[in-house]
């Protein structure tokens, strides 16, 4: 099962401590190498301006604790991301100031960071918390924070057409699994799937820190990605087994859009649909004005709306095999809508005469059954204007179910695709 | 009562054997050339191609039966449709092969035809059939399926303008009346009405064998109906005392459909509205992908929605003159708002003094009521671009209230008809 | 308090018998000039063609009564509009047929006019009506109807802009508070306001007699109000405490519909929406064929839809200070929004990095809260085409909560405004 597969690969990951930049994030793209070898790396030196940002310093940990519960080595959530290195001594009022946790989720160690504002600190549940005694505290982070460089990986897969499909996900959250290991180990898998596909489309996939990632990435690669991409996705939250979702690009309207809509609609009658306006992850840079890219999320629970999220209790056991295979193959729908999404039209005037092809029944007695129906439909509004997948949703079925349809009606040579 | 003409004459065509082909249709069409002379009957070849059909062969019956029970005399429906010829005998174990009924509805004979596949077949009443003894049974079909031709009956009217109006309707039903004998009997009937009338548009009224019929009148006339029609309407199961229907085009946006939608919706709150996806009359083959013509159903109880539908219980019954008074009064309905879908404009700017006129109260007390409301309404939303439909549509008053509203305020010289 | 001074304003008016024309209305016009001295007042003779219409005679009254209880001098409703001078004694049952009273409504005495018919007449509760005697009455209507003219006043505000917003309101009922001194006293109060004001458009504010008052304008100014004007508001019904109400405009999509809508929304969840099929004010004349202006009504209880209304009872109690208020603050976010509705584009490509600016907090744990996802959502739809009105509807806010963050983006040079 290709659920097994792409879990065992984020048992793998999740130990180590990604971020922003640093070791970790090198290690997650090796280990992503060894199912796709031609994903390209890339390292965009600290400093760098990327249309309002810079490249922040690069991040490495060697070790950090605080008390003998707050251990780096017990969980890399216990320091706060991004902390500058210390090593001194402070009564609990002092390090109090330093400590992050949950009052409402006491089990839970919070995730948190401070990216652009040198700074340390520590988190712990609330429930450790409330444990500590007064007394005098040893604190010690064993950081560097210096001129490096900024970490992503991209795989460009080359199809009949110049034109684009993106997938972004990101690489920059230590150990948590649904958010956000599901989406590059979906991400990887799909990516191999597609090597072997005969591809009408080109993809760019893309293995990036979330915000400054691909702000980073667009600022030197935006003229193209306007030029090319017909769609993209961005790949998140895809491995829980709740209900499927997806956050609508700005205005709803495109084609990422209708294709997410007609598969998840197909596939979960419960799907949820998020505007725009609830957004938060990179599609915040893609759908920006002036960038202006066709993007949509496609999740199965969205980021912030399960408890888990963005704390130590994101663990494996909220992503499972049958959830991330549920996410993986609900994106190769939408993938193959697309790659099928071609415009038809019919060969004859007025109806084609099915019963001499054996398409329909010789005794006009009983209805001719659904299959009939749907081919008599398929060739009805193949008028060389509308896509497949406007067809599709006009006579309320799944794309996948005109697929074999279409083939059949193009070897009786009753439809034409037409130029796309 | 026309009613009761219309009656009558469903009851004189009620007995014969129609088909496809064949001598019924010609018996058929001169009955109805009794009502309106100059309707015109064609007579296409045999073996003539269509598109991607060809008229089939001419099917002709002078006796058949099989048991005491099943016997065309009784009931034509007995024999399946387009039966070859054939005289032999058999025991019933065979014979069952080629009975046809209905285990759901035992009491009904069923209709069945093969029309491009050689058969022979008996349909009966399930009822009958559970009764048939093993034994050796006597067929016999004296039938014959010859080359000849496809007969269809047409009237054309001319009117003040080269635009037409279609109605099309069908006649290729043996014995069963709502489906199809109120389609005809009421066409007619409207034909004659329309020769009456001073007419803007021109009509095309066809008598045609469904499917076939229309296809083969299409491929000789598709381009002068493109160039000419600018609303058509299938007239069917048009008789019974159900609620009014329409069936759509295919996208749902003509004017036939905008005018549909407002009548029925104003003489029936209850009105039915089908999409194009349940079709299954000739608007398949009006509405195909390169005819594109704007064509619509309008019926009563849609066929295949009621239990009698293509059974020997689609008798006489299921009709009746209030029911086809109904249909004809509704059609008629439709025709007078296309005609009197003028586009008008105001002769004055802001509103026309209508007191001094004597069109309004002179002294302002009370509310000066819904006539002079409506009055100001159309006078408001007259711009010269608006249809009257546009107008009525937005006013929510059936388009009838407002002719002579309208006439009134020509005579007034405050409104204009500008050119259509 | 605003209000009170609103409502002082029209105690003051309320006595006055003003009609159509008359020295009613020049007297009103000169106490609202004490609030707005340059209100500029136009007098435009009698007979005056304008449109389809004609000015009618001037009407004004010494002295009028019927009996003790019809007196002029008691209440001006007590006489008919635009009666005719008589001096006579008649029997009660010629009387009668002179009087009006409304039999549903005892206690209230009718507003009832007949401009244009020469007529005269009084109105009495039904109350003292069923109260009067058999016998003689003695008809006293020292009224006047002479060839003078008709009069109105209106205030031309410059801005820097040559387009125009247009307030509308009447000065031709007699004694009646909300419909109609609320309008009145509002829009002066509002002129006031507006001069105080640093403007971008122009503003046209109209006190004219109802009907043919704007057609008497709009003959004379139509073309450059259609050049210019591109919102217009007639005020009416805007003193009482009732839900806010708005009629649209013919087609319901103007600038004017867009923003009275967005406002109304956010003030008051329960606010009533009307058609133009409801209209009975000067959006008449405004929105006529060929005039066509962008013109809507804002209201808080709608004329007719009130029991008081066009009686006696519309007193000073159905309107108040607080109710005023309502009005005029619901009038003035209407125009502040229109002031403000510029249209923004970003100055960089992707998010621009708030927390360097001090506007996103440093550490990420927590939501940054509603104003920066505010903040975030007027730049992320800011892409120089959307308006601001546009923004505040798609992200959910009311437009002054922008008003703010535009101005702070603005001075952070994230966001420019583009040529309006």
């Amino acid at each position: 099962m290709i659920g097994d597969k792409i879990y065992d690969l984020a048992v793998k990951l999740y130990p180590i401590n990604r971020s922003l930049t640093g070791n970790g994030v090198r290690e997650t793209l090796e280990i992503l190498k060894e199912i796709v070898p031609f994903l390209h790396v890339s390292e965009i030196p600290s400093g760098t301006a990327c249309f309002d940002w810079n490249v922040p310093q690069e991040w490495n940990v060697k070790d950090a604790n605080g008390t003998k519960v707050i251990d780096f080595k017990k969980h890399n959530l216990h320091l706060m991301g991004y902390s500058e290195p210390i090593h001194t001594k402070m009564p609990l009022v002092e390090l109090q100031k330093h400590l992050r946790s949950i009052a409402d989720y006491p089990e839970a160690i919070p995730y948190v960071t401070s990216y652009y504002k040198r700074d340390w600190g520590f988190c712990l549940s609330h429930n450790e918390r409330e444990k500590l005694q007064e007394g005098e505290y040893e604190v010690f982070i064993d950081s560097e924070l210096k001129d490096g460089s900024l970490t992503y990986g991209e795989i460009l897969i080359k199809g009949e057409s110049e034109e684009e499909i993106l997938l972004s996900t990101y690489i920059c959250h230590p150990s948590m699994a649904n958010n956000e290991l599901s989406g590059p180990t979906v991400s990887i898998h799909l990516a191999r799937w597609l090597l072997e596909l005969p591809r009408r489309y080109s993809y760019r996939i893309l293995f990036i820190p979330e915000t400054i990632g691909s702000i980073c990435y667009l600022s030197r690669h935006y003229k193209e990605m306007q030029n090319n991409i017909i769609a993209g996705f961005v790949l998140t939250c895809i491995g829980d087994e709740g209900d499927y979702s997806y956050l609508a690009s700005i205005d709803g309207d495109t084609l990422a859009d209708e294709v997410a809509q007609h598969v998840l609609s197909h596939i979960d009658k419960d799907y949820k649909k998020y505007s725009f306006l609830q957004r938060g992850s990179d599609e915040r840079q893609y759908c920006s004005p002036g960038i202006d890219l066709p993007v949509v999320d496609l999740m199965r629970t969205k980021y912030g709306h399960y408890k888990e999220y963005h704390t130590s209790k994101d663990d494996l056991s909220v992503i499972s095999p049958k959830g991330l295979e549920g996410g993986y193959e609900m994106v190769k729908k939408v993938l193959e809508a697309l790659e099928n999404n071609h415009v038809y039209k019919t060969t004859v005037l007025c109806e084609p005469q099915l019963g001499k092809r054996g398409l329909y029944p010789t005794q006009y007695f009983k209805s001719p059954g659904e299959y009939v129906f749907t081919m008599r439909n398929v060739i009805a509004y193949s008028n060389g204007k509308r896509t497949l997948l406007e067809i599709a949703q006009k006579i309320n079925k799944p794309i996948w179910e005109l697929y074999g349809i279409v083939q059949r009606l193009m070897e009786e040579k009753i439809l034409l695709c037409v130029g796309d």
